[in-house]
């Protein structure tokens, strides 16, 4: 059986979640406190040296890491991941401005609201941060507009990654009522059947 | 044929010039002056509307972003991104893992240093950028230690997205006279059929 190394608060964590609740795998979660350091003892880190969660036990003790990894590893050869090359192509497109451009921004803002509040550092780099979390919403509500879904009309991993925090995006202040068709779409995200909450572990 | 649009001291887009290359694809480059604000134009960013390169035109006017997205597009089918199921996504592992948590440290100080120095705000933000970037160049040294490439003893596109910025890291003041594994990595890399350099348009 999988067994995932999760943070319940974590949209990275929530990706893989709701992902193997969707494809109705069955699966272990262990809950690792981010916070206190838990991804950084000598046991996390053989299991993921860059010492961050998700982490997927494949069963064998054989772990993967980076949630976008995962996600592509268990959607392979079923409805979440298209067969056609440029649209594989297109889904990690999505994937990789996600890690890239939005959750760098969104997520850590997010992060930021929910531990330790703003510091003075915080304080200072938070303008930047909410210019680019902005960039990153306006560039997926530009899409979203002609689009129903990320790739291809339908719902795959690549919805399913810009999901996770999307939703979220209003626990770090942004507020997503400017942006129509990102509403609309999280909207058809959550009709999704299997489709679970980010508290539901 | 394909057309690339590209910034000759991009990393991000030397890694698809050096696959193209690998493959033996021909190709156009067009440069676009990414200190001179050229993403962010209409055109540009009808090719792209998140406004970077590298963006890769596959000949009939159809745009594919995300370097690293790019990559997986063009190695498909190839040799330079295996057919197994846990090594296709370790190779994913690493290339979110490139863009997370390496390119962000190891390539933005780069980049500083090349344009425009140190401003008060960049000087504040370096020691955070170098610690993260040694941290990524640790975690690679660590797995290079008892691995010739990163994924399944051989060469693929997970060595090519973490190579072109890390063979630079130098021209952002990081010394990688420490870590052994990764030198050593270099070379092998370097080794290969077909290689070019970041300066070979």
């Amino acid at each position: 059986m999988y067994r995932l190394y999760d943070y319940l608060p974590s949209g990275n964590g929530y990706k893989v979640r709701l992902l193997l609740s969707q494809l109705g795998l069955p699966f272990e979660r262990v809950e690792v406190d981010i916070t206190k350091g838990e991804t950084r003892t000598p046991t996390s880190l053989a299991r993921n040296p860059n010492g961050r969660i998700p982490v997927l036990d494949l069963g064998d003790g054989t772990c993967l890491a980076e949630s976008n990894a995962i996600l592509h590893y268990l959607a392979e050869g079923t409805a979440f991941l298209p067969q056609e090359r440029l649209m594989r192509a297109q889904v990690l497109q999505w994937m990789f401005f996600e890690q890239y451009s939005h959750e760098p921004y969104i997520a850590v803002v997010r992060f930021w609201h929910m531990h330790g509040g703003l510091s003075e550092d915080r304080r200072r780099q938070l303008p930047d941060k909410e210019r680019q979390g902005h960039a990153a919403l306006a560039v997926m509500d530009r899409h979203l507009a002609d689009n129903t879904f990320f790739v291809g009309g339908r719902y795959t991993i690549a919805d399913i990654a810009l999901y996770a925090y999307t939703h979220v995006a209003h626990e770090g202040g942004f507020d997503l009522s400017r942006y129509l068709a990102v509403m609309g779409w999280l909207d058809r995200v959550r009709a999704q059947p299997g489709h679970i909450a980010i508290t539901q572990g």
